[in-house]
């Protein structure tokens, strides 16, 4: 059987080793006579599992001790309603717009009566192409918080350096790129990731919230309450148990690699091949201002919708999985998470060549994307 | 090594068949190259999945055209909050309290803004051990709907006959006996549940909903939103892959079982096995009125705290996992699912008269019960 690779943007590639792990004990997890999916969430097993995904990850990412950790439901898309509900009623909430998930943000957010939702900084102007920079200065500063999206796996660009808020909370929806490189926690409020990119499976979503941040009276949902979540240690009702179990697998296996640094490494080197390859080619070409380029997610196009399209085809057919480009912006995307192999990368890059051989075309001005 | 029967209320026992099905694809989805954990959920692959497990349930439950089937996430705890936001704004919402998750539906629900949420019949009397009866001259024919629990999982009865609602929209809570007995899914404006008992795994959670009972109206977040994930068949944003392709094969072994009839008839003989032994027995006795016994979730307690605690202790230790009765009712409850083997009843039955032999306790009338 051909080799497969697949660049899908999430549901994503996982460690081999963490699959081979879960085949393996799948009948019977340690001994227990049950399966990991049959264990009861109250169990000594499961109170294990769960309290070691949470070390592991306080570990990587070096989490303070005023931090809580959460295991919920709902993905990034519900945080886009449990943020402002729990954090900016009768408040200010300012929102950097540099993509299509930094809109659901906002449009999600001005649902949530009392709270006041303000545009700090757009990049819509050139098609989110470029990570928009913030004056300090314009942030008032008894605002709830300011929301960022670190990475914007639709559209490739990625914040490196952090906005200065003053004493505002930095909020981040790190979905697409946490642990994929090191953010100092202590400079954020709350960060939020759903798991199906570097973490493990869909259907479990990372909270990270500190201490005072977290709401003081109820509100409308137990289930939405950062509080009551919290409380509980992300047990008020039963969790996704399965999907907390293979984070915890994929956070042991990041830290036998070493850790967020040495994974950095790899994923810069995947990165740096794959764009060194795209700015030397004729054919291809990234729309991405090079400082705001994301390590994670390379969309690239050819600047025509044919060639993109045929390009798709035979790439799919050779076992690139994935490749294509969100149905919203076109083109090509290779998302080059944690768990994705450099191996894939090479092999992309063979291939790109040989196409481009064959297609014998080259860049054209006739740009495209985003702009379909 | 010995059997392990694992009684646990949910995450629950498998289906045996499924759980090694999962184990042999688990690398190598249908030659896809990649595992099923890591299918984007964009891929036809996917795409059938979701098909199939919808189809399979229509077919197992005879959903009517009219009814919408979504896979969502959250739990029940989280439709204990939809539902009032999208059924009963400036409405009236009636509630029948049969127990700990009756009362949590109801206390969620008086969280949300312009509900009049009231308590149609309640048996907390009684210690939740019958199913109340209701007089439907007394339900308001403009209220939104009446919910009920329909097993309430923790204190062990059942709803045999549903009751009359007149036009009122009846919703049930199904979590803990969806699929495990036939009901007329017309009688119903909507049926939700939890996966983790039925169904599959943690983390899914299932809305079947009438068409003209759909919001109309944007609610405060997409994701609590019937509309929009009706409009998306459960796609708005990335579902919970993994816990839906489960379903999917315990829906596949329930059909091949014979559907829900034949299931019925082996859950009915597993119960009436453990609740003869129960009612023979003079050391151990059900709380519960005959009438309304639960054929899923069987509690029994011995009348003395110590006692109970020295069987629990003694069960465990001979591979009879998750026997403690819940927390807040203490003795013992025998959780009897559809994937539990009778074996495991004849045996639990064995140990029972083993113990009680050796024991040489009878029945008291100190009846602790849910009075600790």
């Amino acid at each position: 059987m051909k080799t497969i690779y697949n660049f899908s943007a999430g549901p994503a590639v996982l460690p081999k080793p963490v699959l081979e792990k879960v085949q393996e004990e799948l009948l019977n997890y340690r001994n227990s006579g049950m399966s990991v999916l049959e264990l009861s969430h109250r169990s000594p097993w499961f109170e294990d599992i769960i309290s070691q995904a949470e070390k592991r990850l306080r570990e990587l990412m070096d989490i303070p001790e005023n931090y809580q950790v959460l295991f919920l439901q709902g993905g990034a898309s519900l945080q886009f309603s449990m943020l402002p509900l729990n954090l900016a009623k009768n408040q200010k909430a300012y929102y950097v717009n540099t993509g299509s998930w930094s809109k659901k943000a906002i449009s999600e957010a001005k649902k949530i009566a009392d709270v006041q939702v303000e545009t700090l900084a757009s990049s819509e102007d050139e098609h989110f192409t470029y990570i928009p920079k913030i004056d300090p200065a314009t942030i008032d500063q008894d605002a709830a918080y300011v929301h960022i999206t670190t990475n914007n796996t639709i559209e490739g660009t990625v914040y490196t350096d952090l906005p200065e808020t003053g004493k505002v909370p930095l909020v981040a929806d790190m979905s697409s790129n946490i642990l994929s490189a090191p953010y100092d926690v202590r400079k954020f409020g709350v960060i939020y990731a759903g798991a199906q990119k570097n973490i493990g499976p869909a259907g479990l979503t990372v909270v990270i919230i500190r201490d005072d941040l977290i709401n003081r009276s109820d509100t409308i949902s137990a289930m939405l309450d950062y509080k009551i979540q919290a409380d509980n240690h992300s047990l008020y009702n039963t969790p996704p148990t399965f999907s907390i179990y293979l984070a915890k697998l994929v956070l042991e296996w990041l830290q036998e690699l070493g850790g967020v640094p040495a994974i950095e490494q790899l994923n810069r080197k995947k990165a740096r091949l794959l764009y060194e390859a795209i700015d030397q080619s004729d054919l291809f070409q990234s729309p991405i201002r090079i400082a705001d380029r994301s390590i994670m997610n390379i969309p690239f196009i050819t600047g025509n919708k044919e060639v993109d399209a045929q390009f798709n085809k035979e790439a799919q057919a050779a076992g690139f999985e994935n490749l294509k480009g969100h149905r919203s912006v076109g083109g090509m995307r290779a998302s080059l998470y944690n768990a994705f192999p450099i191996e894939g990368v090479y092999d992309l890059i063979d291939f790109m060549h040989k196409f481009e051989k064959n297609v014998g075309g080259k860049k054209t001005n006739d740009i495209h994307y985003q702009n379909i």
